[in-house]
Order: structure tokens, then C-alpha cells, then sequence
């Protein structure tokens, strides 16, 4: 994985602080478009544009199995992950609809099921057949951490090559809130007891079981959770390493992300944690009603776009903004100037 | 004014649980897409239908003037409403570009700018030359606020012409955030100290000297301040009466209305105090940075959809929010059930 090591662009103060004095002079008073001002503003600096946009937009949602689920912390069966990659190339899941809604390009990959499944249109980038369950071994092994990661990459080189302007990476993996938690418990060194949540809905006896999975799960592995990477071939998960993958790679190729919830923020947070420099090319769409969320993005230092309640996963927050960051830019290039139109400004 | 004693249809309640049933029913844990599937149960028991659609956006932005202003509580010269108005025309505000966005039909309507201006594509329906200066005497006469909230009416009777689905108003006027503010005091029966912000940009001795404005005209005005339509006729603008007529009217005609920021959502205020029934109809786009905005909201016990710091007015942060509207009667309507991608729910 030498292309880890390729440096990360930084955004253009330049471009940054010529599209923060064309805000000030545009129809309205300074400032009073709030975080739709700031938006616009560092898309131009990312872009290096004075005209940002992110009208082409690209989903990439990774699917894998999760040896954990064994430990009974989903409330739904390991099976619905394949299920749901059914569903997702047969468009009737949420985020066939909202990719519809945005235009967005869409595809799924297989970046580890259980088992292949024969379903023309998915993607298939296996790193291995489901992960290990990590509350007994590694989650995967290292050749697993490294095709799992190149998955998320290739993903965004596929983007790249349909000229897309915003990348965003989905997740569906049963049992995947609970690699996060882990995740984010090690990258965060607290307690599992702090952010362990609900997922897709647990009851509070259920959630107290995952609790002490997750936390006997990081006291084991303790000893070797020495490094971000090795935290994420340990309590990671392939499609969580994807998504870790994507964000690193879409920052070297300068590519802005739109971050979804819990599952993508934590990958998110190890993205960072490997190379800080990732941050400045991620937008945060929302803050999910998963627990540890909001820790998670106070952790990141960032405030998310959406605070609606979601916790579904799939990507499905992240399009949700999408209409967001697209006016954002819309506003930027198209209002008229007090000059323009004439508006005494005194 | 016989049309306010019509009575508001109430939402079906039928409807309402059919909705329900069938997001119990959608490939997703349940609850998962939060505020999205309330907002897809209201407008299918507003509209009494399986699939709530407001593809049809409709925006009208209503502009006075008031005779507050000489009281110098903007950060704006008075000239700006008209200025403002001629920009609303040529397309170059921000409730233009959203307006584009989404693809809302757009209106602009003089409802009492101080001279009525020569400029095509304006819709004319003036109560007055602006206001009366609030802090001295009434802001209108009997006859002005008639006139101005049947201009409101007017605006719904159009949109509903062309069959919009969702009726947007906006506001633009200098000063207006004064009356808004006197008005949402009077109405709470609060202090002006308790929800006096700085509107457009004040500084901190100007928010001090609005206060004071706004607190000595509700003293002089305390003994005839007994009804909501009183408090609107004396402490109103124009703009504001027309927001409440249309509310109302919308609502009395079945048609869900996008409320904007705080000057939009006193408009609200004053329309549930007319006539609670409304509240049914309205749904609230954003919290903005407006310091009063928070409190009455509260005051209705409503949520917003969206917190990012715009205060703008103009319709701007409503429109803002007609996407994730939109996306929630997608999602209601276009999403797989369990029984339809054979998911697995055991």
C-alpha cells in the first residue's frame, strides 16, 4: 500500500480568500447565508475554482459480512446483507432513491460477503469472505486490510473517470455499528461503555451485550492496537477499510467527499488518523441518532450539514446534504453583486 | 376579512396510519430515516394520499416598507426594499437561484413599498405607501391590514391556479425584523430585551437601541394590543400581513406551506394565535442565527428541518429545505418493501 503515502493536497487560501470577498459583495447581508457561505468557500478552495461545483455526484456503497455477528449484535440476521445488495441493484433501497433524486451515479461492490453471490451489476472486489469475528482474532489479516482498502480506491478511480465532483461512499455490513464502535473506541482511547449504541435498533439489554463485546474485544487486542491501520485490520471491517481507502485516495486525487453517518464518520476518523491532511477534503452530512456520533464528529473538530434523526446507513445522510453543498455553490457563481444590481450599501 | 372564520381542514388520520404502516413496511430498520418519515406521514394525511408528492413548488415574496425604519434599527437604508425588489426581478437574489434549484415558480408582489415602482414583472397589490411608524401610532389602518392579508390570499389563489403543492412566502422589507420582533413579543407576552437580535447586522449598542424601540412601543400600544389581529395591525408590516393571510388561506384551501426564518415564522405565530388549526399545515424549513427565532419556535413546540445559520429571509432558507421534503415523499413513495426485495425480518 505504497500510495498511502502519497501526499494529500492542501485547499488554496487564494482561491479561498477571493471567493470570501465575492460572498461579501453578493446580495445579501454578510454573512447571512451561514454555513452555506462556508461551504461555498472552502469547495473553492478545494477546487481551486471560482465557480465551485459538485453538480456530478458519485455513490460507492461497499458491502461485507462481519464475523461478529456471531456475538448476536444486530437485530437483524447476518443474510440481509446479501439481501440488501439485491435490493440496492434492484434500485428499492433508500439510497436508490435519493441517488435518483440527485442524479447521482450509483453502483455496490462486494467488497466481502459471506459468500459471492451471482447478481449481474454489483461490483466485486472481495477481500475475503466475510471478516473474522474480531472479539476472538483479527478481524482480517493484512493481505485483507490492503485489497479491502484498494476496493474503496479503485472505487474513486472509477469516479474519477466519469469526471464526478463529489464522491461519496455508502456501507452495508450487519453488524458494522459494532466494528465502528470498536473502531472508534481504540482511535479515541476511551471506553466502549461511552459510545457503544443502538444500531439499528437494539434493546437496552442487547446494547449492554454489545458493550461488553466491544470492550472485551479492545482489552484483548490491547497490546497490537499500536498504529490506526492496525486498529482497522483488527476491529475493522472490509467495507469500513473501503471507505477508509476511498477518503484517503479521493483526497490524493483531490476530490471532495461527502461524509454519511456513524459507520462512514468512523471511518472517517481513522482516514484522519492516518494522514490529517484527508480532513480538509471531507464534508460531514449529518449527525446521526446512532450514539456514539456525535463524539465521534466533536472528536473530528466538524460540524455536520443535517441533524434530522437519520441512522440508516447505506450513504442514504450524505445525499440527503447533497442538495445542500449544491446550492451552497449555485448561490456562490449565480447571485448578483450589490454592484450588479445596484444596491446602496452605504 | 369573512374569509378567516372558514374553517381549516384538519389531516386525515386514516392517512396518517396507512403511512405508517407502510414505512413499518420499507427496506429499513424501522424509525431509521427519522425526521424524513414524519415529514412523509404528515403531507400523506395532509394530502389524503399514498404517495405525498410537493414536486410543485410555489414562492412568492412580498415587500413593503415601514415606517419604523426612521427609527434607525436596520443596518440598511430604506431604499434597499425597492432596490431589492428590481433584483428579485432580474433574478439575481438568493431566493432566485434557490427558486431555480428546485424549480419553483417565483413571484415577487409590491404589497406596500413606500412608491410604488415602474418595474414589469412585479405583481402589484399595494396596502399603502409603507407603514406608519409602529413606534408612534398604528402601523396600518383596519383597512390597510385587510388589504395586506388579502394580498397573501391573492398570492395562494395563484399558486393554487397553477397547482403548486407547496406554497413558500418570503419577506423583504428594511425594518421588518423590528416588527417581527415587536409582534412576537406582544403575542408571548414577553419582554423586547428577551427577543431582540441583531437582524441584518447590528451592533451590539444598535441591538440596544431596537430594544428600547421596541419595548416603548409595546408600552404605548399595551391597552389595545388585545387580539392577534390587533397586535398585527399596529405592530405589523405589510409583508407580514400578507404571510398570515396566505397561512391561513393555504391552509383553509389544503395546501402545506414551507415557513421560512424568523420573521416568516412570526407570521406563523400570528396565524396560530388567529387560528390553531393552521399549525397542521406548516412546516418549519430552519432555525436561523436570528436570536429570537430559537424562542419562538419553542413557542410553537415545533422542530425545524434544518440549523445552519442563514438569516437572510427572502423564502430563502424554506426553499432550502424543499429537498429533503421532496426526498421524504420519494423515499415514502418509491422505496422496496421487506415483502417486495424479500428481506429477511424474522
Amino acid at each position: 500500500m505504497n500510495w498511502l503515502a502519497t501526499a494529500i493536497p492542501s485547499s488554496d487560501r487564494d482561491y479561498y480568500q477571493k471567493a470570501r470577498d465575492r460572498q461579501a459583495q453578493l446580495t445579501k447581508p454578510p454573512g447571512s447565508l451561514g454555513m452555506l457561505e462556508e461551504i461555498a468557500l472552502r469547495l473553492a478552495a478545494l477546487q481551486r475554482s471560482e465557480t465551485p461545483s459538485v453538480d456530478h455526484v458519485w455513490v460507492s456503497v461497499f458491502a461485507a459480512d462481519h464475523g461478529v455477528a456471531e456475538e448476536s449484535v444486530s437485530a437483524f440476521p447476518q443474510v440481509v446483507t446479501t439481501e440488501m445488495v439485491r435490493n440496492f441493484v434492484n434500485q428499492g433501497a433508500a439510497i436508490n432513491v435519493l441517488s435518483r433524486y440527485v442524479r447521482a451515479d450509483f453502483e455496490v461492490i462486494d467488497v466481502g460477503l459471506i459468500e459471492a453471490i451471482d447478481c449481474q451489476g454489483v461490483v466485486v472486489d472481495r477481500a475475503g469472505n466475510g471478516t473474522a469475528n474480531f472479539s476472538e482474532q483479527a478481524a482480517m489479516t493484512c493481505e485483507q486490510l490492503e485489497k479491502a482498502m484498494n476496493a474503496g480506491k479503485a472505487a474513486v478511480t472509477r469516479a474519477l473517470h466519469q469526471d464526478a465532483r463529489l464522491f461519496i461512499g455508502g456501507e452495508m455490513g450487519i453488524a458494522n455499528t459494532t466494528s465502528a464502535t470498536a473502531l472508534a473506541a481504540a482511535l479515541l482511547a476511551i471506553d466502549a461503555v461511552e459510545i457503544t449504541g443502538a444500531g439499528t435498533g437494539l434493546t437496552e439489554a442487547q446494547v449492554e451485550h454489545k458493550t461488553e463485546v466491544v470492550q472485551s474485544s479492545l482489552e484483548k487486542h490491547q497490546s497490537v492496537l499500536e498504529s490506526p491501520l492496525k486498529i482497522l485490520q483488527y476491529l475493522g471491517g472490509f467495507e469500513i477499510a473501503a471507505l477508509v481507502g476511498a477518503y484517503l485516495y479521493a483526497a490524493q486525487q483531490r476530490l471532495p467527499v461527502m461524509v454519511d453517518g456513524f459507520i462512514a464518520t468512523v471511518a472517517a476518523l481513522s482516514a484522519v488518523s492516518i494522514n490529517p491532511q484527508v480532513k480538509d477534503w471531507l464534508f460531514f452530512a449529518h449527525c446521526s441518532h446512532e450514539k456514539g456520533h456525535r463524539l465521534v464528529l466533536r472528536a473530528l473538530e466538524v460540524r455536520p450539514i443535517l441533524d434530522l434523526d437519520m441512522r440508516l446507513g447505506e450513504g442514504s445522510g450524505a445525499v440527503a446534504a447533497v442538495p445542500l453543498i449544491q446550492m451552497a455553490c449555485r448561490l456562490h457563481n449565480e447571485m448578483a453583486t450589490f454592484a450588479q444590481a445596484r444596491i446602496t450599501t452605504e
